[in-house]
Parts: C-alpha cells; structure tokens; sequence
C-alpha cells in the first residue's frame, strides 16, 4: 500500500471506531468512500453450514466476501481492527424468524457458536457506474434501490430455498450495455445483471409496486436493468426462521478496509 | 504455432488458393472454420487516406485489421500467402458510384495508387456466441443478418459521413447480457452492441423491414441486440461516389490466416 491507500484504508477503520463508540447509529451510505460495504449475516454454526453451501451454489444474490470462524468476531481480511460485534451502526436480531431488537452492538447476545458472513453489496459497483458517468436513478432521487422477488429459483442447500430477489437500475440502452461490461468486472459484489428489458418474464408484474425499497421513475427511452440483490438471503432466512440470527440493519453496513477498485476481476 | 494452429491456419491459404484458382466462387461463410474473415474496401491512395482517419474516428463500425501500402497487394499479417487481388471469391468494382462489373479477379482493374483495407467482420463474434450455446437466429434461419440505417451519425472525416448501420439479433435478456460480456472481448470484429431493446430510439421504424438483409422473428420474450456493422463503411462509400473503388461482394469474403479466438482481447 502507499501512503494514499493506507490514508484510505484508514477511512474504514476511522468509521469503524466511531461506529463502535455509538457515536454513529445510522446508515452508512457515503461514509469512507471508494471503501468496500457489506451486508453482514451472523447464524448459528449448522446452519451456517447450510448457508455456506447455499451462498456457493447462488453467488450472484449472495456473493460470500468472508467468513469468521465459529465465535469469533474479527474479520482478518476486511480489516485489522474489525470487531463484527459493535462495529455495524445498527443490528437487528432475529429469534424463531421474529424482529426482537434492533441494537447498536451485540455484545451481550454474542455466541460461541455464531459464523459471520459478509456479504458483497451493490454500493461497490454503483460507485464504478457513477465513476464512469452513469446516473443511478435511487441515488439521483435520494430514495432507496427498487427491490423485486422474481419466478427465478435459487438453487436450494439444505433448509434454504427460495426465489431470486433483484435490484432494478432504470438506464439508457446505451449505459445499460456499459454497465454490462462495467459490473461484469465485479463478480464479488453481484456482477452483471441477470436480466433486463422484460421484468413481466421474469415474474415482476408492476414495475411501479416494487416489493421492498423504493419505486423509481423510468424513462420511455429508457430499460429496466435488473441485478442480483442481497436481500436475497436474508428473504430465504427470513422464511426459514432460524432460532437465532443477526443481520445488520437495512442501510447500516459493515465498512471495511478494502477498496472498491480491488474488487476489479479485471 | 503447434501443429493444429498450423494446421488450421493452412485451411485459410488452401481455401484462398482455390479461390484464387477460380475453383469457388461464391459466398465464404462455413468456409476454414474459426478462421477470420474480413471485409474488403480498396481506395485509390488520396481517398484512402480519408477513410483511413474515419476508420480510427469510427472503430465500432469499421474496425480495421490491416491496411496494405499503396499499390501492394499482400497483407502479410492476414496471411504469408495471399493475393488481395485474386484471393476473393467475387469482387465489386465501382467507378464514380456505379456498380460496373462483378469479376472473381481484379489483376486487370488493378492499379499501383490502391490501398486496401482489410475491416473486421462479425463472423468471428458470431462463432463466439454460437460456441456459447447462444442461437444467432439469421443462421439458424438460414438468411442473410438484417441490418438496419440508424439516426446514430458517424463522426465525419475528410469526404466520408453518413449515418451508423447496425445488424440486428434477437436475444433472451439473459443471453443478450452474455452476449454484451462475449462481444466485448472482441473489439477488432465490432465488439460489443451499441444498443438494445428500443430500436425506435436509434431511428429504426419498422424492425420487420430491415434496409440490407433479412428479416428475421423476434419472440415475445427476447429483445432486438443491435451491433456496429461493416455495412457501414460500403453505404459511406457509396454516398461518396469515388471515381473508383473495389469491394469484395456481399457474403464473399477474405479468408485470412488468423483465428477468431486470437482477435479476443481478453
């Protein structure tokens, strides 16, 4: 690292801190920015295994950043000084599928036997579409991303099945073939679409009634370009609900010490 | 090279050399497969200067793969033994705009002041996509790509400007989304689409009725992929009406010695 990534790198652990004080409690959006967000899910060891397996055989909806080992907290390769247990703003906790809080650390519930995922995060390639001048329309609109559960199987792994969930990004034809090229450079963090054009064929029957998020205006010369979404796995926990599970807040994300630009496959 | 590139390559010449024989004179898809083939535009030295700067001021529709010294013949990066003049199946010679003949040689119209280009084709993405398991509905039609006079206008240079001509394929969003990622690698043979999904934006009335090819159907659950096509520079010619030029004739291409697979860029 030179001096200006470590600067950087250091964005990440900064947040962190100050995250992990309670002196920020809200979504993470803009903070550190060019650092790698990520969607955090915290499940018990067996069903860790299962989940493990369901994350590889769907990695577009769940592409796997890291995993901890079994009650361990720290996230080695995402950040040095990275405790998953304070350093998210806001947890929610799940018991038998139902919300029971929503803290700022989760010390005092902490297990043994919890594995920590961290799961890549759309944030990371909409940096790289804006980069390249590419208007992202929630972000332009100050809403929240557009979110649509599909006819689009995963491919189950033990108790987990359930349907794709997508992100939808309006865009010109022409920015839509960019963004191709552009997030096909990020497998880590959801990749290229996996559809676009034709939301009735893959099950969306309103574009204007999204099931979670926000709606967004679309163009007439413009096509709906669909990614996989991270709120994938959390819907196919949601419905197999664990007796334990914790997940971050929707918005409040773990910021680590990676850069964007080193999640480029290319 | 080993000994089946060797081979491969060989299937170029021997096919040029019966061409140049005058044994085969007809259109060259099918013909050395996996070997590139190119499209042919020969301008006397002044025009051939123009073309040559809207050629690299228009890469997408007219990516140039080699260009002889005036007067030569050869291109010997297309291959060791080949004979501009001769290596055709059936050439095009224009004078002042107008068709005048359709010979399978050119040895007695040739003059020491041309310039020849050698402009990628999409046979050499198209064998990419079909060797993806993706269809290419004009070959599975058995007809010629339709291709289509866009409102999309060439950056001018010198005497040539006109509008883009794209060829179009109707994908699958999700094959069109691959076939964005294939293509891409491939920039010398047009590389990726510059449009899809909404042909009226680009000036496109009727998609049933192409100006040069055919036809084709498109489903009710693809959309129409449109790609920078080699049309485009013969319609710039044409517009111009040079006091003589020489093309190849539509279908009867250029083999060359090169592999599609070594113009892939990735």
């Amino acid at each position: 690292m030179n001096a200006i990534t470590d600067l950087r790198a250091n964005a990440g652990e900064q947040e962190r801190l100050r995250i992990r004080s309670a002196g920020f409690t809200g979504p993470t959006a803009g903070l550190a920015p060019g650092n790698v967000q990520a969607n955090m899910v915290i499940l018990p060891r067996d069903l860790a295994n299962d989940f493990l397996r369901f994350a590889q055989a769907n990695p577009k909806p769940c592409p796997v950043l890291a995993v901890t080992e079994p009650g361990d907290p720290r996230f080695p390769t995402l950040g040095a000084n990275l405790d998953v247990r304070t350093d998210i703003p806001r947890y929610r906790v799940w018991r038998h599928g139902e919300l029971v809080s929503e803290p700022t650390d989760v010390l005092d519930v902490w297990r043994d036997d919890l594995v920590s995922f961290a799961i890549g995060c759309s944030f990371s390639f909409e940096e790289a579409l804006v980069e390249d001048g590419i208007e992202v329309r929630h972000i332009a609109c100050g809403t929240n991303v557009p979110m649509y559960r599909t006819n689009i199987p995963c491919t189950p792994a033990g108790v987990f099945n359930g349907p794709l969930v997508v992100s939808m990004r309006p865009l010109k034809p022409r920015d839509a073939i960019r963004a191709v090229q552009i997030t096909s450079r990020f497998p880590s963090v959801h990749g290229a679409p996996v559809h676009l054009g034709l939301p009735q064929s893959i099950g969306i029957a309103d574009i204007g009634k999204p099931d979670y998020g926000d709606a967004v205006p679309i163009g007439p010369d413009e096509l709906p370009v669909f990614w996989a979404c991270g709120v994938t796995p959390q819907a196919v926990i949601a419905q197999v609900k664990p007796e334990f599970c914790i997940t971050h807040a929707p918005g409040c994300m773990l910021i680590t010490d990676l850069r964007n630009t080193s999640l480029s496959a290319l």
